[in-house]
Parts: structure tokens; sequence; C-alpha cells
């Protein structure tokens, strides 16, 4: 309880942001109504336009404003490859990473048929008549490395083959910097098992 | 860089949150648009408002959007009481502990010559004003246990001698809970030079 039912209101409200606690809450309400109100200003702006204008991109569904992403719009990106992730968040970060530069197919999801989630909810059939009218090579999996997203991968890949279109995984293994010691069992087995020559 | 120029404004507005990074402010702008688009509209709902609403209250000079906040607008808080904090977040902890019942009053800041704060500058002049007017028995002192903070307390503790206010400053020691062994040692010399008979 605060001093009033405003900012206990607000308080509320930021608990809908991931990670957020009562305390942080807190601190949030009070720094953005005490020494930043210019950018909770702009945020709440930003915010309602966000909520307003952001859709799915026609051809890859990731989250922009337009009707193609700035990726899909992009006449340099390589159209033979395309890259599966489960979220727009996973093809950000590869998109950070900075190597790749095909384009992407986003699923919103991963084949869960507990929760109901088949083929169909998570958009893999428009994926296969995408792949039958665009010129694509090479199909790249990365959807997560657990157990749902490796069962996605393995359907995707099954249906891939049938209809001889070539799919790849990306690698799992160590991390870049990461030491034997600290790196978890599963990780390690699945490291070995894909050994490559050097 | 993510896939629309939207979503990269939302991720940096939503970077004037306290303790969020790029990292975070990524998460939350997606998580915002996918999953929990009804907690986002009332969040930018809630912020605009109470970025319009919420002001000072007229009395102790906490955050509310009304006149007189809710504890000075209680009739069955004690008179006789006053604590005096840096912050409205202070007051909050204060109230949410639960057992103090006199009314408060935020200094917004500390004294600090070198920022060019003075005591006009954190309201000092209306709190005495406000001591001559009304019936307080005992000026609560509760700013922080920081080197600002003391020197705040000694500074409103020598004005108030001088209108013979009987001022007082809360306990500082070993929190509740806290074995001596991780305490520190300011707290601990603080913690015994300001022992009691039990």
């Amino acid at each position: 309880m605060s001093f009033s039912p405003l900012i206990d209101e607000l308080i509320t409200a930021l608990r809908c942001l991931p990670g957020v606690g009562p305390k942080s809450a807190q601190r949030m309400a009070f720094q953005l109504l005490l020494q930043r109100r210019d950018g909770a200003a702009r945020l709440t702006r930003t915010l309602e336009r966000a909520l307003e204008q952001v859709g799915q991109c026609s051809q890859c569904r990731t989250l922009t404003e337009q009707t193609l992403c700035e990726v899909c719009a992009n006449p340099r990106r390589n159209r033979a490859l395309l890259c599966v992730v489960e979220s727009p968040i996973d093809a950000l970060a590869l998109e950070t990473a900075g190597s790749y530069q095909g384009l992407y197919y986003v699923l919103h999801g991963k084949l869960s048929p507990i929760d109901g989630i088949g083929p169909a909810e998570i958009g893999i059939p428009a994926l296969f008549e995408r792949l039958q009218q665009e010129p694509v090579e090479e199909l790249i999996v990365a959807t997560n490395a657990t157990l749902e997203g490796e069962a996605t991968a393995h359907y995707i890949a099954d249906r891939a083959r049938s209809l001889s279109i070539r799919c790849t995984r990306i690698a799992h293994g160590v991390p870049l910097g990461g030491e034997l010691e600290y790196v978890d069992g599963g990780t390690l087995s699945h490291a070995l098992s894909g050994r490559t020559a050097i």
C-alpha cells in the first residue's frame, strides 16, 4: 500500500513486465514519476504506438509494423537460405550475431501435443507452401535444444526429406569460451558425438 | 537492430526503467507485444494517467494524485509524531513495516553542498514552518545512514534543538536475523556504541 491508489495501480501494472517483482515494480514506479518523467512519457507514447501498429511480417511472421520486415524486404539477403526459429527474439539473437545472410521463418511456438499444439498451430503448412514456391536450397532448423524444440526439428526435417529439400540443424556443443569443467553432461555428450575433423 | 524501427524504439524507451539493460529491454519489448498485450495496454493507460495526475501531497510532499495523501488525510494518524525521510519510497518502506502511526515529511533529497543542495532545496524551511504551526511533539529523522543522510539529520536536529522540539534518530545496528559474522564493521561499531540495557 502506497500513499495513493493511482501509484498502487501503476505498481501493479508494471508487474506485467517479465522479471519484475513487487519490489522492483515499486522502485520503477517512483523513479518514473520522480526522476524520469520524460523517459516515462516517451515510454507510454512508444508502447501505445507499438501495440497499435506492430503485427506479423506477412512472409516470415516475425514482429514488425510493416507488411514485410526489414530482413524480408532487404534485396541483398540470400533467398536460398531459410532459417526456422521458435520466436522473433531467437531470430533477433541470430541477427545480432551478424553472420547469417539468409531469411527467417518464425514458428511462434514448438510442437507440444500435450498442450494441443500441432503443426498447424505453429505455421508448418505455410512454411512448406513457401518452400514449394520459393527457390530455397537449404532449410536451417534453429529451434531450441529442448525436448520440444528437438521434436519440432525432427518433424520439419522428415517433411523436408519427403520433398527432397536439404535440411540442416544448427550445431550444439560447448559454447565458445566455455570450460569443459562447467559444461553440463548432456551438452558434452552432444559435443562428443558431433565432433568434426580438424 | 531488430526487424522493425518501432520495436527498436520501444527497446530504447524501456531502458529508462531502473535496472533494465539492453537484454532485458529486448525481452520485455517482445513479451509485451507477444504474450502480454492486455497488460501492456493497461500499463500505457495507467502510466499516462499517473504522469498527468500524480504530484506532491500539499502537506508531506510525498507523491499522490490527491491534494492530501492517504496518510495525511487519515484522521486516525498520530499528529504529534512527524517522521522526516529522504524520498517517498522511504516513507513507503516505513509504511509497509506497519508499526508507525504518525505523519511523514519528504525532503526529496539530502544536504549536499558540493552539488549545490542546501536546506532550501530540500524543503527544510517549510518543515520548520510546519513544526511551529502544528502540535508536533517529536520529530523522528529517518534519513539514510549515509554520509549525507547523517549530515542532513544533524542539521535538522540542531535547528530543532534551538526551537526546543524533541528530535530523535531511528536506530542503526545489526538487522534482525543478521549474523554478526556478516555485518560490516561500521554497523557493528554503531550497534556497540548504541547498546541498550536488557
